[in-house]
């Protein structure tokens, strides 16, 4: 990859930002709770001031810690987990970074893109926009992890933008036409992210020389810096667009089943391992497998020991997956996925799309009283009905649904998990033979894995090279 | 220690997990704040609607920052804080995880079968309870600090169990029957975790060899994470289940304290070291002892200047435990504290116990008007008496106490202070003893403070191990 | 530097410390929201209960969060965004710490001090104090990046001393008497902090050896946990003190201003740098110059895309300045500034307080309504006026203005910036010119840059030097 690819790349990726700034100044708009207050349209709160916030959602400073949890997740917790590379540090950090806030812009516009088709004349930015496009960056950088060191910057934004778009038009399929419930991003983000970046990764083929696809000891530590802070704020992740009841128990739920899959992970980890010492990078991943799999249930009645059951199953099979399954796919199909991302989100994201199935099939009245319907809004009555009518008078938030059954419930979460997939694997195929031809191939053992391919990088440190220096010249003597 | 040890210890850790969950089954349940609404049992809302939260707990988005805060403690800030030895990072972060999981779903159990016994029919799990379970594992972790390194995974593990029993044990007796005020956790908390610590410590008998008992550079700033993350969020910790002025109180006292045991940390640290550097032990840990030494006064009368004073007292008490006192309880009492939790939990803790008992004593209706018997419950007058109704008229949340004097509740301090030394000290002693029994002792030169006893560990950089296989060749030639 | 030299200039340290207690004990008391509740002096609530916080400030629970996002900027942010030095990372983080923490105690006597002259009796202290003196840290943190590895820790607390006595002072003529805006602090915290600092660093003079003013591959990666915790938490710190549709705004502004920073950062990077790569100390710091640029501006009515644009360029100035400004400063002027702190928080600092007057002359109440009038109190109508009646019946915190016009107060946006600028220039000529005189100069190569020079260090890694002594002996066999 030569400099003037490099320069070429990076002004494309600068008309493209231009570009974006325009479609914000056509369209993009402060939510009504960011304008200016109108006092003479807004009712005057219980002190006779005016309702400063007229927005359908919460307060800021009600959803913004848990806002400021998931950026860290993003961030912090995404790029760090990725610094495990012996000589990739800068890239993963820095490419975290930019892919996200390129996302994050372009998932503002795609949300919106459809808010303009259902008819609105704006695309209205809030805190709860903010949080959806940080989570479809975190199904992006899921995909990035599988190609992580084998592509250009060039191409990582490609997959982000393409992604976006698809990651959206899913969302909406499975959301509100399906009407599955996936308040964690099981299925939506998870599944999603981990089999599109697999097709990409599979479409790309694997690299020549893996030599330098490896930790060293400290860029591990590293790397659990990016676990710890994903493992903990996990719980808000699933929990930042919920309120009340709902809220408090996916908070508890993921709590819990974190704590399982960690215990379990440590056991499984050294059962299957070699002299069955401990392996990192099972520690690094599966012990969040739990908040992957509680992710489409954690608002259902699991209850308290559900919660630990699913936790410690999804950490159970992340651990098998790297063990086992990861070695076996790329030897018999080429399939390469650099942070085994299979294993973390794709398997326990499917397992945690049928655990909402077997939790959905399981709920009732009884268990939920009326908010059974807002958990699973197809489930409630139809319009008119006297049993929509008494819902409603218990909680004023439920709109009409299609009445559908337990069990058709269960089936849905199924279906948009088998959908999820088949959207996903095929959009990845498709972008990753896009990603080929648009940019130069790195050249495997010279410029993959490598963060001197895209960086200027600071001489290695002066003290080791006196030291070998030293050594050399007293030899000579 | 061999293989089939490690596969033997990781499946009998796999049955507890299982057990637990068992016990989840049968006696955990959401606290009711979690469970789905049953409009006709709540009381309606100013605005018509049920009121979604019947829990005597505040509305989960208050109290959830406060709790990821304390997470990012545990997980980062102990986790982190453990790296600095040289070749035990790895195990440092992972085992601050998996211990921290595991005492998290014991306490939740130790803490309900206390309510079992006083009558409950279920352990109900909410916030507050994650938060008490967060809790228990800072006790624990601070143990693990004083034998990090030297024991098996294992032996960590039984210590967790058995330590997080006694330790909720203490608390029923210190909080429950002697009412003493902690609500930083000065006496229950760190003194008791210290002690604990400590007496393990001592039972197990020092390291033959502590060649690897040794910082670096870079895990010193891997350390250093975790001092800065622990020390920002004190307050929180302090302040998590308060409330009103007296959460305010708590958080103004704690910030204060630790920037006073900051500076008097770097300023003692200079003066007692050799060749009046600083030194780095002491800047990681006795920069936090002020949060210590503040702990069980921080909802009390100190006013600002007295909440710097403690603070810089228990900094320079730190400081001066670490320099000399550390070093002669290893001569004479062959006591080997690897992270010196003796001198930043147990010496401040017990100072911090005095602190209280000082604040205590001066307590007085004059300062803190009703809020005097909600700050120490015992001091509240006696059921059915004026002075308690007319209390009550004020704030409605006091109850019933035992109209004891402020000479008295000071005393109860310095009890509640000496029984937790006690009881942590006997039952560390035991502890330390039964894991003797229960697992290999390390070999000492080889095992102790090596990840490689418990990891398959990455290679060694390529890049030095190329260096010096090149002065190697080039200098047989 | 010798040893009876550091242990004077801590002695002194503890000196000042034990004056700064007693200062607190004469002067500060808590926030009566930290006092205890007196219940006849206080309006009861619509419960009957009293109302228990009678402050002006907001609750705890909804400052709490931003409060700490602002600190984990400043401890963990800064100190880890300044380890890049190969050398000098334990003062980097270390003395961040003891630095803030010496600024924080002092600024809040400071900002007391004016409300002492003002007519009040004590100093309060309650939450939006400790977080003006965190801010004051802040512009203290960016003069400290100028003169990074420079100087003797004396010297920094001289100069934090002063400096935020003197930020204190502009901050009072520039908030309460010119009245400009300045909610994010682009003007009074960056342009400050950054301007008082390459005036110390001018009057230092440039080191004469900068062999270790180098990054090394691992010190950089520390580096960016400091950038990404900045740029996470850029929008708590612009919001921290706002509320209502102000804040929200704020949070959005700043958000998207970040993103299109790192964006454009990236592209400009590649572009100026040599072979088209990366240069990371552009990613480390220029992805952030969008936080600073926004400051003034974010709670003004930028639209999205004003915020975009506002951020993109100042990432762009910020690598721009990175790449040719920087080498030419210190080549023509001798300016040698450790950290590029102008290129980060100098220019633009300055460009934020630009886009604030363009911004400023724009606002009409047809944007804004009657919230205009608190975005910029000076434009509010005179006392007794018709116009203000109806203004505080739309908002009742409205106060009397002085019937400011756009244009004029466009001027003194600008006007702000230029007498920041100057007073900070000036201030930190003459705090430069006395640092040289109170301490002992480093010696350039053997003591700048080094953390040699302040801290014992621990062995150099035990593993490498075996290595090196084993070619060594098998050379010589």
């Amino acid at each position: 990859m030569d400099a003037a690819t490099r320069r070429r790349e990076m002004i494309s990726l600068l008309l493209i930002e231009v570009v974006i700034i325009i479609l914000f100044g056509y369209y993009v708009r402060y939510d009504p709770a960011a304008e200016a207050p109108c006092p003479d349209k807004n009712k005057k709160g219980e002190d006779g001031r005016p309702v400063e916030n007229p927005s359908e959602y919460p307060p800021l400073h009600q959803v913004m810690p848990m806002f400021q949890d998931i950026n860290v997740m993003i961030f912090i917790g995404f790029g760090f987990l990725m610094t495990f590379l012996r000589k990739y540090a800068f890239s993963a950090i820095s490419f975290t970074l930019l892919i996200s806030a390129i996302t994050i812009q372009w998932a503002i516009l795609c949300h919106g893109f459809y808010q303009l088709i259902a008819g609105e004349r704006v695309i209205r930015v809030g805190i709860s926009q903010l949080v959806e496009a940080d989570v479809a960056a975190a199904a992006v950088l899921i995909s990035m992890g599988a190609v992580l060191g084998k592509t250009t910057v060039f191409q990582l934004i490609f997959m982000a933008l393409v992604e976006t778009a698809l990651y959206v038009t899913n969302l909406t399929i499975g959301i509100d036409h399906l009407q599955a419930a996936d308040v964690g991003g099981s299925i939506f983000v998870h599944a999603f992210g981990a089999y599109f970046g697999i097709a990409v990764a599979l479409a790309l083929g694997p690299p020549m020389s893996t030599e330098d696809d490896e930790s060293t000891y400290v860029t591990d530590i590293f790397a659990m810096i990016g676990t710890v802070f994903l493992w903990m704020f996990w719980p808000s992740f699933n929990a930042v667009l919920s309120d009340g009841d709902e809220q408090y128990r996916i908070v508890i739920n993921t709590y819990l089943a974190l704590t399982a899959s960690c215990i379990v992970c440590f056991c499984a980890s050294s059962i299957v391992s070699p002299r069955n010492k401990f392996t990192m990078v099972h520690i690094q991943n599966a012990t969040l497998a739990g908040g992957v799999a509680i992710g489409a249930a954690s608002n259902m009645m699991t209850l308290p020991w559900g919660a630990l059951a699913i936790g410690g199953l999804g950490g159970f099979l992340s651990v098998i997956s790297y063990q086992y399954l990861q070695p076996m796919l790329l030897q018999n199909y080429d399939l390469h996925d650099t942070c085994g991302v299979h294993n973390l989100h794709g398997l326990p994201g499917v397992f945690g799309g049928c655990a909402s199935a077997l939790l959905a099939s399981l709920a009732s009245v009884d268990d939920y009283s009326s908010s059974l319907y807002l958990i699973f809004p197809a489930r409630a009555p139809f319009e008119d009905t006297f049993e929509l009518n008494e819902a409603i008078g218990d909680l004023p938030q439920i709109t009409a649904g299609k009445d559908r059954t337990a069990l058709n419930q269960a089936g849905i979460q199924l279906l948009a998990t088998v959908i999820t997939v088949a959207i996903a694997s095929l959009g990845g195929t498709i972008t990753g033979l896009l990603m080929r031809s648009i940019s130069t191939k790195l050249h495997d053992d010279e410029e993959m894995f490598q963060d001197e391919t895209f960086w200027g990088l600071p001489p290695p440190a002066l003290a080791s090279a006196s030291q070998s220096s030293q050594s050399l010249v007293r030899c000579s003597n």
